[in-house]
């Protein structure tokens, strides 16, 4: 059991704190940690947040978390930016954040960068949830800055996910449909008092009608709000609870936790068979050959001939 | 061989471009695509443009092509930008350039988004200047728009990696320190004649001094320009060669080239092992047990258990 478990599953800041920091660092007893707090896992709702930058994310994030800590509910926040090389400092908007909520011991915020690196930020994501799961928390918000493919790495690891939208991006829809549309659960059209906010309702509606977005029999409804002005919040948490009651009784919550044990597992293999390769690359006369000398073949024959020399097949 | 390579090899641009698509796109024909290209590799050099947006450059790229094709030298550029998911069009300030440069057959451009995915913006990067290469270019340059993670992967692949700082932008020395500065071999300053360039081009030679910056046994020069009025270009592209040339001399042109088939190829092992490992657990009855089943396991426990109970260390 690692040092910090005890302290985490009492919420104190600092040992969460410590925690994620260990985890951003990827520090040697990492693994220790991760393994103690599986046990925990799996359990909380955690809700992505994305769009794109304007569309107010920052904002209505803020929003939520007053939203539900009003509910009496201890939240945590990860905000996301995969073009960042910095983590845990008060990043973009999370410095008024931040200062806002540092008293309050029902919320944790931390910024992410993508410093770590090793495995990509959807999996050092994934690991700083399972400290802030055990940590108590009921709900857990991920936002990330923009809508590239690393956004969308981190939003897989989101058991909901939010499309923030706001009219007058105009192009919106269009461009959202590169792929994020697929990953919503739920479309939120902000700013709703501005004008084009009615088309822009009626063009998701349309897209809704194709039926094209239903997936795991859900279909994302559409939320209108004012984050600005903190209008919106109740239905919007009402939305995700409904859809967080939808994977329970569907059963796909209990099933995505399978696949993601699936995953990981699957992907520690793959880490060490891939040390195992780089060791035997260092050692192994034959391999070496093949690898730095032989440079007439290319790598797609290189390869092969390895893996046709060494009967890895008869594993 | 493959259909498109005689074509590529005349540098027909339609062909190039036909080629860029498929890998993009991650044909079925790929494979074959690349074996026929990898022995017309290895021999032009790749530059790198990094630099915080707003540094300028898209300008300087764009001088820097009217500078090389005045020396009748063909030149193949990639605009990198992993935060789009789209590529091939003609994104940010490349419409400008794509348009300018339309009509010269000495001349290849191409947009890159994050879109491929599979194995990451820096392997599909690689393979697209397999492309470049073959197709007759005398020299490559290969532009991100940003400083993050994903962009330092792409300028893993260059072979100078030149990195565009302006005065003004204030903190860019220290911002740009984690983990750009390391990656550089020519420091570029632009917009010369705005306030602060004397201070910039001095914190640039007292880092220098320090002598951290030395790697391969080169010193990143300091070049001052102003890209929108094409002052500057001369030196930068003298100072380009001379780090070509050094790294012909030195050895390390052949060490790199050694080392990149050495990766490649273990990426290529890697790739294979993983979807042996992915075939069998969909097939193994005892795989499928310690993945889907024993759910108390956390994913290292399940990893270990997979990894001991099967003799791949025996390989």
């Amino acid at each position: 059991m690692h040092p910090l478990l005890n302290r985490i599953l009492r919420g104190e800041p600092r040992a969460v704190a410590r925690a994620l920091t260990l985890i951003d660092n990827n520090a040697p007893d990492k693994r220790a940690l991760l393994e103690s707090l599986y046990t925990y896992s799996g359990k909380v709702q955690v809700v992505g947040f994305t769009g794109s930058p304007g569309a107010g994310k920052s904002t209505l994030v803020d929003k939520m978390i007053d939203f539900v800590r009003k509910q009496g509910l201890r939240v945590g926040v990860l905000a996301v930016d995969p073009s960042s090389p910095f983590s845990g400092g008060a990043l973009l908007g999370d410095r008024v954040r931040m200062t806002k909520h540092s008293t309050d011991p029902g919320v944790y915020i931390r910024s992410v960068g993508s410093r770590g690196g090793l495995g990509g930020i959807g999996k050092s994501t994934r690991e700083m949830l399972y400290v802030l799961e055990a940590s108590g928390c009921d709900v857990i918000f991920l936002e990330t800055v923009g809508v590239g493919q690393a956004e969308l790495d981190v939003m897989q690891v989101a058991d909901s996910v939010v499309l923030v939208l706001t009219p007058g991006a105009g192009d919106d829809v269009q461009t959202a449909k590169a792929g994020i549309m697929e990953i919503a659960h739920l479309f939120l059209v902000n700013k709703r008092d501005l004008p084009g906010s009615d088309t822009l309702i009626q063009e998701l509606r349309l897209m809704l009608h194709e039926k094209t977005l239903l997936r795991e029999n859900w279909l994302p409804p559409i939320v209108s709000a004012k984050a600005v002005a903190g209008e919106g919040m109740e239905e919007l948490w009402q939305a995700l609870t409904r859809h967080y009651e939808h994977l329970h009784e569907s059963g796909f919550w209990e099933q995505r936790r399978r696949n993601r044990h699936r995953d990981e597992t699957l992907k520690l293999v793959d880490a060490a068979l891939s040390e195992y390769v780089r060791k035997r690359a260092k050692e192994d006369t034959e391999w070496k050959r093949i690898l730095e000398e032989d440079l007439s073949q290319d790598p797609y024959q290189s390869a092969e001939n390895i893996l046709t020399n060494f009967p890895w097949k008869q594993l």
